[in-house]
């Protein structure tokens, strides 16, 4: 198939899904998602994607509508019938499909949707433009929740900027981007904003983080405010979809680009892994 | 018909209502809601229902589908179909259908959704126990979103502490509860929060203060504390809904129910106002 949606154990093009108006995911956005790449046929970083998956469906207390591993089976399965080597593999779950009403249904399984479609391979840029834009989200950025309006808006907000991502500031501190991590090398150090409830916890911020430890890069996990990051020698977006976005420029003024070096090893590290 | 659902032209009953998996509520809760009454076959404040959805999709930059004013004959429209003298009617608009990116789409219309039911009658207690919880939402409150999670949450903690509503409590000041607005009455003064960020524009609240001003009861918009919420005269939360719900407990400690004159006088209002 060239892609393909799932809902519940029906497959369709991702065109023709149809979905019950009474899911919850649609009332309230009362789900949690998560996105996976697959490089030459194999799910990347599956594991750590699944953990993500468990912990956010805990966090908001959506029980899984199947066992973790089935899950991650029924994935491996269903890549396996999208002709394409490279895919772009999204999952969500939403707490069942009930009358509207704040409160949870009872005895009602969670509904798991499931879209899988080609992908153009590794995303890499060195020329991204930002924004910065205010940081009012909610105080739980660490569950992958479809909450999401406010991404939505900033992202938009950005493009009309004649920029590639929002850069969130939150009490002069520098938090995350609309759909990435920021991070920044400053003085050979990889700095990065604590995995705590103002981001996402990503898994190619994760990465990177390991990536640093191998190469023998210092890490600080600390705050940093929009001062320090237009000083810093490079300014790094990542993203599970997008792992490696060069920031070129920060609100209109040119920033980072000052250590390639660094930047590159990082790269290399990462391209080595999806080829291992 | 004994209920029914609309989406964007197609009607059916509300169990059956099917919509395509591409709308953007279903990914993002990217979309914004109202909920109306009907008494005696006739939409209760549907201008005022009708002007804060315009407000709402305005803030969030979504184009209303059809002009206001189509919006709301359709309601009545569809209301008329009902049997029930006494509905609960709910609209939601999002921002089209479209394979998932944050961007907004290009040159897709929003989605109507509505869905009407019959309605119980006008709900008002005396008994109402409440439980606080920390605000933790975002800062836009005042905008009637469809990023409902931890309303979601709030209101099965509450429910499971035996309770029928969380009362959010932000920086130490009481903001609103899970689906209603929160008032009090202290020494014959209405007391409720600014209509700022941190709170919904209700409706009923807005009618409870024009009732206040015609009976001569003072009225003070401002933030209060728990601990004043505590030694209130009377506690009523208040949605288009549940329009007048008296507090007797609060975390677990009897509160209020010492001003039931007060409370008298504004539920006279209500019924004499839905009556006419």
């Amino acid at each position: 198939m060239k892609d393909l949606a799932y809902y519940n154990g029906t497959i369709t093009p991702i065109a023709d899904m149809m979905i019950p108006a009474g899911d919850r995911g649609f009332y309230f956005g009362d789900g949690i998602y998560e996105v996976a790449m697959v490089f030459n046929r194999k799910l990347f970083a599956l594991q750590e994607h699944l953990d993500r998956m468990e912990r956010s469906a805990s966090m908001v207390r959506i029980a899984l509508p199947m066992p973790k591993e089935e899950i991650g089976a029924l994935l491996q399965e269903l890549t396996g019938r999208i002709d394409s080597a490279c895919q772009f593999v999204y999952w969500q779950i939403t707490r069942g499909t009930a009358p509207r009403n704040h409160l949870f249904p009872a005895g009602v399984p969670s509904n798991l949707y499931i879209y899988i479609k080609p992908w153009k391979g590794v995303e890499m840029a060195d020329d991204y433009r930002v924004i910065s834009v205010e940081d009012t989200r909610f105080l739980h950025c660490d569950i992958k929740t479809l909450n999401l309006l406010l991404n939505v808006l900033a992202a938009q907000k950005a493009k009309e900027a004649g920029c590639q991502e929002a850069v969130f500031v939150r009490d002069g501190i520098v938090t995350e981007g609309s759909h990435a991590n920021v991070s920044m090398i400053k003085d050979g150090v990889f700095i990065t904003h604590p995995a705590d409830r103002l981001i996402l916890p990503g898994v190619e911020r994760r990465h990177l983080i390991a990536y640093c430890g191998e190469l023998g890069i210092p890490v600080e996990e600390r705050g940093f405010t929009l001062a320090e990051l237009r000083e810093a020698d490079e300014i790094l977006m990542s993203s599970t979809s997008h792992p490696s976005m060069r920031v070129m420029e920060l609100d209109g003024v040119p920033v980072g680009r000052k250590d390639a070096e660094t930047v590159n090893r990082l790269r290399e590290k990462y391209l080595a892994e999806i080829a291992g």
